[in-house]
């Protein structure tokens, strides 16, 4: 058994203590908030767990493995750096740091002691992305020309990070775990519909090599929810809809053939519209199947999917794309570090 | 009876020919075509109107009241230009030239010579849009914070425009009309996925005086249809499909509301959720409005809705966003003319 | 090309009209209605074909080879008569006759004469319906358990039809093409919300040798539109849905495995939750399919998919439902002729 | 705080556990099962929760005030009783008994003894069924014409009761509380796919007086889930599906206007299609505002909303509908008790 200090029991807090405390692997030893409201709350519900105000408790207790990062994106750098330093295994809610200086430096801390850093970018370990990485990787969409991600609804405004860093970042890790690529500039843009808070509306280009490109549309002001991502490729194409109960991922056969032209104005472009297809999918809740890999990642030194540097690559893109917007969509090109 | 003489017979040509020859104020006279094989389709269809390969004839037909042009749109400024110039009145299908010079110009014949000159910005002219107006207009979505487009399918493949002008110009028109208030500034990206061939995928953000922002994404390489608006205000939001076979407009009483902020990390913004109304809609084809429109235009010389200067403002913006997409969103500026 | 002449301008004619017109094998020769408005209306849009108020014009046409019917049911048996009796190939619109006697004499007339005796079931000519019918017969739904459908919307009163004639018709056509079985008892029930009207709404069970079993919602009084039919087999699953502008068939590889029981209350029963998987269908329209198949069998004397005994089966579930209706669902068992 | 022992850890009794301990009125004392197993889930999540294997401990256990049964059906008679004979309040999962004379032996014991007895009609404390009941007893609709649902899926097949005791009764307590109304007779039809096995699909037509029509659709066996009900009245309509997300309540100022009839086969028949509005719901568990009645009925002596009354004609019409359904359909008579 994994012993685990939880720091933070607000939003999503609650779903991480859930997790830990019905698997097998874990122990929820210790939570941790500030707020005595919370605390109540965690005590009624995990009788058994330790609980604390003070985070400092749990960098100290021998008998804490790893420690759950789940506060505001201001402390994740201080904390997951003081968990590192007293060789506690880490891992953070998305994203990992607020810039990508402080991810790099825990990177180099959690390799410098062995030590597993995981960001819990929750999406990556569902069932339809997973297999959306499977039909991708295996070449079933043909090459790729586009990813275009809509994720909106009445949201939650947040007062110290823009919608590009809450919301985002979810599109900016599935895209980076289903397609493998790192893009090479961005160019964003938004609006904050309230004085003095950070813009509530964005847009994201990325762009790739060759000509792949992927497009991203977060608000947190619209009245319906939606959570589609289309993925084009040359010989199929995916709706991946997650408000859907069931048949989330559905593949259609359908595209365009291009032949040689012989003259202009020549229609030469032909259309394929052929079946559709939703495979079946592991309905597993995501945090189930994230803590599983957590756990095998500290029990056989395994590297995490989500480690650091799949975090840092997201701050990466998080940090162009904010430069980009407070200048109305100038590209900001990325390093191809 | 007005007399019409329709140039082009091609994809929405025959949508044309069937409201005009339905309709009771105008009299289809002549069809012109330069494929003979749709000529004979016209002939059977119709076969009390004239045919002709030779648009020519038509210009100089003294019958002829009024031509409508729904031919490519590199043709649209020297055929609209010939039709004034013979004193005829004029509906072009969008956009309504190549160049906003081309429009300026159209627009200046027009009214020298006290003749209608008319886009087909058929969106306008739906029982969705204009009740989409009405509501904007008459003040019940309060300040509007956005307008949100996506418009996707799998599409027919242009050689001559690419994807924004061939669909954002709807979405244009529709914010035109609604909004009724220009943009300042342009951010485009796009990519194409055929070789040589116009960009089949983009995305525009349109910037306003003030904190609002429009966004447009047009596809024609999707594999499922979305037209799907969506628009902000801070009182209430719309959203508008199109698929939908009824209920296409939606009006959530939904927002948020600002408190004055005593203190940093205090949440003040309160979220409503109320009642969704989706109001009873003209269910009239859209065409069949506008030809009405068309028809008191020409009768009373009224000022067109979608006249020569709304046709003009869509393509200032499909010019910027042009420009600014080649730069890879790179802002561009609107001269507030 | 084969000579028609079309009795009936009114709900449905229209359509059979324009399939006719288009068609390459027929020639819209004549048209008859009583109604001198709706003849205008026809005269404008087929100025090439004769018109008349009196359908004994079009029996006596010796020009005339085959005859159309698209008036109310009671006047079927009495037209389609004359017309067979003069020798005339005959289309019915549904249901083919008020009762079965008149269907088995019509039947046996155009039997003696050689002539295509044929209903528009037109549901049978959808690329829906019969990619339904190849997956039933290919035996990709291992054995059917049930046919359940639903059609309900706010829908045209009948004065001289129940809902069940009106609309039960569609369902039970569909379901006798694509089961190729026929029930041996029906109960149903219904009420009527007008006066003096007949039931408009109604419910359906066929009872079907083994455990088949099919069910038939209709209803002229509901808020929204529902077309929708499940078939349950042992192995796979349909749900057909024709509202859906796509997709409109999909098979579910879904279903329940049973063992053989070793003790009571030990649940043996395992479910199976597979792919979901939507053929490409032919959308043509199914009118021009019918219309097709209706030239061959003039041509060749091929029989026709939807004859006769089509439409008297069909007449024959009606009648019984009919008669169980007034008794409150008790079941009337059904000859097995 | 009202003790609670709950006799039942299985498929259902888990949800009303949590709700119990998340509750402020209530605290969960004692959890019966016969499974170990589940003994210990139950242990893990409420440790404070004494366990037990054996339900008479329960009934002698001075400190419980009242008693949840969360058991088969076959034994729910048998423990209720035995709980009210030892003073305790008792909520039994639905349906109330198997018989109606048990629920009546139950609510004469409950009465004589002044112990509150109620029935987990869950739907009923939804806030979409209580919005829906408002509108009807208002006369927002008008008079009801029909009552019509459908609740399939791919759902647990029971090997105790049949799909109409399983999930018809969710129909007919949502029917009897909205309605208000009992019906007077009943045809039902049904078949079962597995041999030996209770029926898997069944259809409900409930008559009452007037012209009021019920009908249900409950199905183990489909390939999707179902879960609408439409209420037509004669002047507006309500659609309640319980599968959105959100406006799961849809009220349609639609309908038909009848006008005396001056001749027959005139059109008399007018159809009004209006807005569309979906009420804002109280989107709280409806287990949670179940459990809130719950406690002030034992607190103040409340009549409950679902009352063993309630449970009585539920399982009355339950009783009549097997009895018809065995006969295909013959209709049943309900006394006017």
């Amino acid at each position: 058994m994994i012993n685990i200090g939880l720091i933070g029991y607000g939003y999503w807090g609650p779903n991480l203590a859930r997790n830990f405390f019905e698997s097998p692997d874990f122990s929820l030893a210790t939570i941790c908030d500030v707020d005595s409201g919370k605390l109540e709350l965690a005590q009624k519900r995990y009788p058994s767990a330790k609980l604390t105000s003070d985070y400092n408790e749990i960098f100290v207790d021998k008998n804490i493995d790893a420690i759950v990062i789940a506060t505001p994106v201001f402390t994740h750098f201080k904390l997951a750096m003081l968990a590192l330093q007293n060789g506690k295994h880490v891992l953070i809610t998305k994203p990992i740091t607020e810039t990508s200086e402080q991810a790099i430096k825990l990177i180099d801390e959690a390799s410098k002691r062995g030590l597993i850093l995981m960001v819990d970018h929750t999406f990556v370990y569902t069932g339809a992305v997973r297999k959306i990485r499977e039909l991708v990787s295996g070449g079933e969409l043909g090459d790729i020309c586009y990813f275009d991600s809509a994720r909106v609804n009445l949201g939650l405004f947040q007062h110290d990070v823009d919608v590009i860093w809450d919301l985002a970042v979810h599109d900016i890790s599935i895209m980076d775990y289903t397609l493998g690529e790192v893009p090479n500039a961005i160019s964003a843009t938004g609006a904050s519909h309230v004085p003095d808070e950070p813009e509530n509306v964005a847009y994201l280009t990325l762009f790739f090599k060759g000509s792949l490109i992927a497009h991203i549309n977060v608000n947190w002001l619209a009245p319906v929810k939606v959570r589609r991502i289309l993925i084009g490729g040359n010989r199929k194409m995916i709706v991946y809809d997650d408000i859907e109960p069931s048949e989330k991922v559905k593949v259609y056969d359908k595209g365009i053939a291009v032949s040689n032209k012989a003259e202009k104005y020549k229609m030469l472009i032909s259309y394929r519209a052929g079946d559709m297809w939703a495979p079946q999918l592991d309905m597993t809740e995501a945090l189930q199947t994230e803590l599983i890999h957590f756990a095998r990642c500290i029990k056989n030194g395994e590297r995490a999917i989500t480690d650091g540097y799949a975090g840092l690559r997201a701050v990466r893109m998080l940090e162009a794309a904010t430069r980009s917007m407070k200048e109305r969509g100038k590209p900001v090109e990325l390093d191809a570090r």
